[in-house]
């Protein structure tokens, strides 16, 4: 069995053809796009969001079990996180732990681009090179 | 204490200015960020990684409990994983298992941005709103 599963969604630009809308919910938000079950994850859920301008999240939420990190990759908006308000943009990380409120919109002109992990808080057990060894296998570009 | 911490790392393409260089390792990796420490992360480590043309990872490597997942967001590259050959671009998501040997490079004539995210293999236990409530809280943007 393979040890890897790849896929291409398209260019991030059009991201609205993928439309959130869980069965037995009135949510319906366009733009966002889970992958985890697609992708076999059983470590970590992520989405992948296009949000255009205008766009606001119409409710909070928050977690059961699960830190989320909000990693923004372009334009700007902003962030309520348990009653505080702050920006965002290009190269705004944002860590939340799973009892936050929390809820963002884009407050820009041009379109909001973010991905989301969650994953269970305190699972982490080693990172990086603590988790990770090089191997011998001799790199094909020379 | 707060529940939740923000930085801001500025623009994807001013990346070249974070260098991967842990101590005691001859690796001096330009353009990859580590932001999992700053962040207080305890489920996930995650990089923000821009790679100039002709970029090439010079080693394999693979990882004792941690899924990967990696998210192009920009450019053209190639993975090998476990001796298979794929091209990824934006749009491209690969999960990979923790036992996977994996290389990749830039094989394009523009930066390649990604995104890697780690996390314990099998760690999630719910995910999305299995895991999230919806609150009360109104939200300030009516």
């Amino acid at each position: 069995m393979s040890h890897y599963q790849t896929q291409n969604y398209g260019k991030l630009n059009e991201f609205d053809k993928y439309i959130f809308a869980p069965e037995g919910t009135p949510i319906s938000i366009p733009g966002k796009l889970f992958i985890g079950e697609q992708l076999g994850l059983t470590s970590m859920e992520i989405s992948i969001n296009k949000d255009v301008p205008g766009t606001a999240m119409p409710f909070f939420h928050r977690h059961n079990d699960n830190e989320e990190t909000y990693i923004f990759i372009g334009g700007k908006g902003e962030m309520v996180i348990d009653g505080e308000r702050f920006d965002v943009e290009e190269g705004s990380i944002v860590s939340v732990q799973p009892e936050a409120d929390r809820s963002w919109r884009n407050t820009g002109d041009k379109d909001l681009y973010y991905i989301v992990v969650q994953a269970s808080k305190k699972s982490l057990k080693a990172s990086g090179l603590n988790d990770g060894e090089i191997t011998e296998t001799p790199v094909p570009w020379g």
